[in-house]
Order: C-alpha cells, then structure tokens, then sequence
C-alpha cells in the first residue's frame, strides 16, 4: 500500500514509460480446501497490480505453517493452487521463503508492470463520475459462516469461485483509458476503500445502498444471525463521522463496510464511458458488476459519503 | 530462491540488458533489541540481491507480531531498524502487509536490478577459482548463545554487527567483473551452499578448514558447550556422503556447517583477480574476508567437497 495515497500497491518508476507496481498480501486460512485457499490468497495479491492498472509479472510465494500439524501434501497443495492464478495471468512464480509458523499463513508478494500513462491510481477521481463496484459484498460474512459450518454449500461455492477470481478488467479498461481512477475493495470493505479514494482525489461521494450488489440472500441472513467478522465490525465503527447513514437500516451498513478478502474493484467511469465499461466487464464473466454511485465535488462541512435513494 | 540452481534470489529479464533480481526472506526475533533484530533481517534479504550482482531498488515490509504481546513502540523500532539499512543502499521500502501473528516475524521482499552481463550466479564456477569468504562463521551459535544467555558482551556486539552489515561487495566487484560466481552463506551453512554451487557449476572444492575464519575464540568455546542450532546439527548430517572431512576436528565440522543470518558472500575468483578482489573487500570494511579454498574439477566418484590441510 502505497503510505502517500492508500492504493492498492506501490509504483516505483522505472524509465520514462514502464514503472513498477508492487504489492504484498497473505492471510491464514479462510476455506477448508487448501487448493482453493491457494487459489484465493494468490487471486487476492495478482487483483492488487490490475487495480492500477498494471501486469503481474513474477511472485514469490510466502510460506509459514506447523510442521507437525500440516502434511506437506497440504502445503503442496496450497502451493499448487497460488501457482495456478498466477499461470492463469501469466505470472512467473520466481521464489519464495517458508518458515515454521503456530498458524498458517500463505500469499503473494508481486511485482507488475505499467506504462505511466496507464497508471490507475485513487487519486484521479472525478465529480460526475459513476462509481462501478465489480463483485458483489459479503465475503467476510461469508467465510466468518464457513468457518462456523453454517454456511449453505451453495454459499460455499458461490464465494470460493467469487474469490478466486483475479480482477483483470482493471488492466484492460486502463489500456482502454476507459478508468479515472480505482481501488480494489479488501479489508476495510466497501466504504473504508471509498473514503480512501474520496480523500485521494479530494471529491466526496454518493450511494444509492440499494444497488449495492450482496452475493445471495443468505448474506442477509447470516448478518440477522449476527455472523459479523470483527474486521467489519471495526470498519462500521470507524465510519460515524464519515458517512451519512441516512435510513439505511443496519444490515445493510454491515453489508457495505464488510470486510472483503479478494473483493471486487471499486471503478470512477465517466458517464460517457459506462456502456463501454460495462460491456468490457460483462466480457470478462463480471455479469453481476453495479453502478452504486457517483463522485460529487468535496463536501467541506459535511459528511465525505451520503446515502441517496 | 531461483528452482533450478537453488541461486539466492529468482531473475526475471526485463529487457535487452537488465533483469529484475529478487528475493523474500523473513524469520522469528534473534536478538533482543528490536532496532538491531529489524537491521539484521533487512540486511539479511538485501545482501542476497547484492550476491547475485544486482542493486536493490524496492522492497515490501513483511510484518507479523501478536499484537496482545508486542507493543506498538517495538514494531516500530523493528521497522526503524529495516528502513535505515534499506536507506543505507538506496531501496526504498514501497508497501508491506502485516498480520496478527503469534509469534512476531519480520523480513523484507527485494526487487533489484541488474545488468544481465554483470549477473552473478552460482552456476560459472570454473576449476582453479580460489574461493573467498566475505564474514567470518558463527552467528548460529552466537544466536543460541544469546538466546540461552550465556554470550558475552562483546560477542553480542561483535555478531549484531556482522550481521547488520549489507553485502554491497557482491555488486562491486560483479562491475568490475572480478567475480566468476557467488553465493551468500545462510541457513545451509557455508558447506551447503558450496554444495550447491559445485553443483550448479558441475565443479568440485577443496577447503582448507583451518583457514575459514570464526567470528571469534569464543564460538569455539560455546561449539564445547554443546551450544549449537538444530538447523546447524541437521546441516552437519546430512554432508555425510559430500564432503570428506579427513581428520577435521568436531568442533570445526560444527562451524563449516553452522547455518549462518546474513552470513557472508562466498566468491569464486580467478587467481590473478585475488588481489584487485582483495583491496575492493578491504576497502569496503571487510578485513575478514579469507581465501578458503578452491575450485578443482568435478570428482566423479569421489566426495563433492574434500578437506585438505
């Protein structure tokens, strides 16, 4: 993460067209197939060097596990998985380090490429410009209920195959100069990367919280359950005086501070792009990707994110 | 580490005349202060691009530590101590991730860059290259010393400072062209990574143990006392069918085979570039570096590495 404007990865420029775009991420488990744990913490870091519009070009694999607890076929299989989303975008796995860890923990650290002019930061929003979310929210209150076995085998499917996909669109619409500016949604959920952007580009923002897309009905569901991670919890708390709720009900906050694992991206498209960036991402298998909202210019009093109907 | 020559970082070619180098390493406190234990971890990572010939241009903080347990003040002072070796050599630190974790780990990714004819590897050994050892061994056994707590003070100075101090040699002389191939000298000891070298370079070795300086009298003191790493026990197993120890002493079989933290560079150089090497290694503080042997052609029957006197 880049310390000057919170993006997704950090840019060192290397000549006068191509810089570099790296970025670092691991996690411990959060679904019980190792295969697909691999699949999603590498899908996880490659999605970081698409946000700003760059190509991964090599990763190094990190590695910490119990020996005594994890056969090695596990771990291979871990392993097998991370190689796999790389190869899938042409990424070189050039390294890598393993220690003996208490808990697992695996991810990627990449290194892409970009031509500066194609350079995607959050930075560079704008008023006016729409804001398309490409993956529906709800992985946090999804994996919180996987690990708690009460998440529908629908439900498991549905999140693990959401996860591991790499967010490659953010490439092509740079290439296309179809993107003003973007952030991959992850940790801080939906409106923490929001706020980031907002005080980046120096702009505020609008959400109509209805468009908001959720991975299925149960999502709801399990949020009446109280399968909240306290990762979204904290997020929803760091948000009072950030963000007019207005009469969303609070389901719906949790839904849009959920903290994400490999979430979507979050694009600034000016309006005479859209139909352009839509078909873009319904090309690339992102059927469910939403308009939510728009940037407006920087609201100096009052609050940097408003609800709308 | 690169798959195919077990080299000390991977190499990525990025154009007609440079390549990317990098490397991930990371490990669990080996020193009591923190400033010290983020200095040696980061020198640790940089040094193995400076083996390879390159410069370190970025790197990624790897951070783990229970929160619970460590205060916000010691991380920071472990990061302080990264930061500053890392500005010592002008890589500047771009991004990182850090975790809950329940034992603290610190590490650094590396990107660096080089001229693909100044790479240094450790596959172009040629017979008749005498071999060169840039930091004297021990600091496996000083670390368990100052573990248990029995080290003294002044081997507590001593060993921080070794391993605090950057390879930079390694890139010097690659630009000079007075290097033939190199490894750093880390967790396999400096008897494993010479087998990989032999290896990659299909050559041979002699060693002269006498000759390999130790970091100080009392490392053979503490090698009596039984004070010696897990890791460096397993080293010294399995060179049983390698290496022909002759009549090498236990003591100095231990400290050929002590796993090393940011050990030494261990150089091939042709005979009549010794000198030139020599005042390149002393001008740039390292008045321990030691010939310790030489490359002879490959035995085909007999031991890959044998001990002469």
């Amino acid at each position: 993460m880049s310390s000057k404007t919170f993006d997704d990865a950090g840019v060192y420029r290397l000549d006068r067209h191509r810089a570099l775009v790296q970025t670092v991420d691991f996690f411990t488990p959060i679904v019980d197939d190792p295969f697909s744990y691999g699949q999603i913490a590498a899908a996880n870091s490659l999605s970081d060097i698409f946000a700003m519009g760059g190509r991964p070009l090599t990763a190094l694999n990190i590695v910490g596990f119990p020996a005594d607890l994890v056969p090695p076929r596990v771990v291979s299989s871990i392993l097998r998985g991370g190689l796999a989303k790389a190869a899938e975008v042409g990424c070189v796995i050039i390294g890598g380090h393993s220690i003996r860890n208490p808990e697992p923990i695996y991810g990627l650290a990449v290194t892409g490429i970009v031509d500066v002019r194609r350079l995607t930061t959050n930075a560079k929003a704008h008023p006016g410009d729409l804001l398309v979310l490409t993956k529906p929210l709800g992985t946090g209150i999804a994996t919180t209920a996987i690990k708690r076995g009460i998440a529908s085998r629908a439900l498991r499917k549905k999140v693990v195959a959401l996860m591991s996909k790499i967010n490659t669109a953010g490439a092509e619409l740079a290439e296309l100069r179809l993107v003003r500016a973007a952030t991959d949604i992850t940790g801080y959920g939906l409106i923490g990367h929001l706020v980031s952007l907002c005080r980046a580009s120096r702009v505020s923002a609008d959400i109509d919280p209805a468009a908001v897309p959720m991975i299925s009905q149960e999502i709801g569901d399990l949020i009446e359950l109280r399968c909240v991670p306290e990762g979204s919890r904290q997020n929803l708390n760091a948000t009072t005086i950030l963000v007019d709720w207005a009469n969303t009900d609070e389901a719906r906050r949790i839904l849009l501070t959920d903290a994400q694992t490999s979430g979507g991206l979050l694009l600034c498209v000016a309006e005479a792009d859209l139909e352009n960036v839509l078909r873009v991402l319904r090309k690339g298998d992102t059927a469910s990707a939403a308009v939510i909202g728009k940037i407006v210019p920087r609201r100096r009093r009052g609050p940097l994110i408003c609800m709308t109907e």
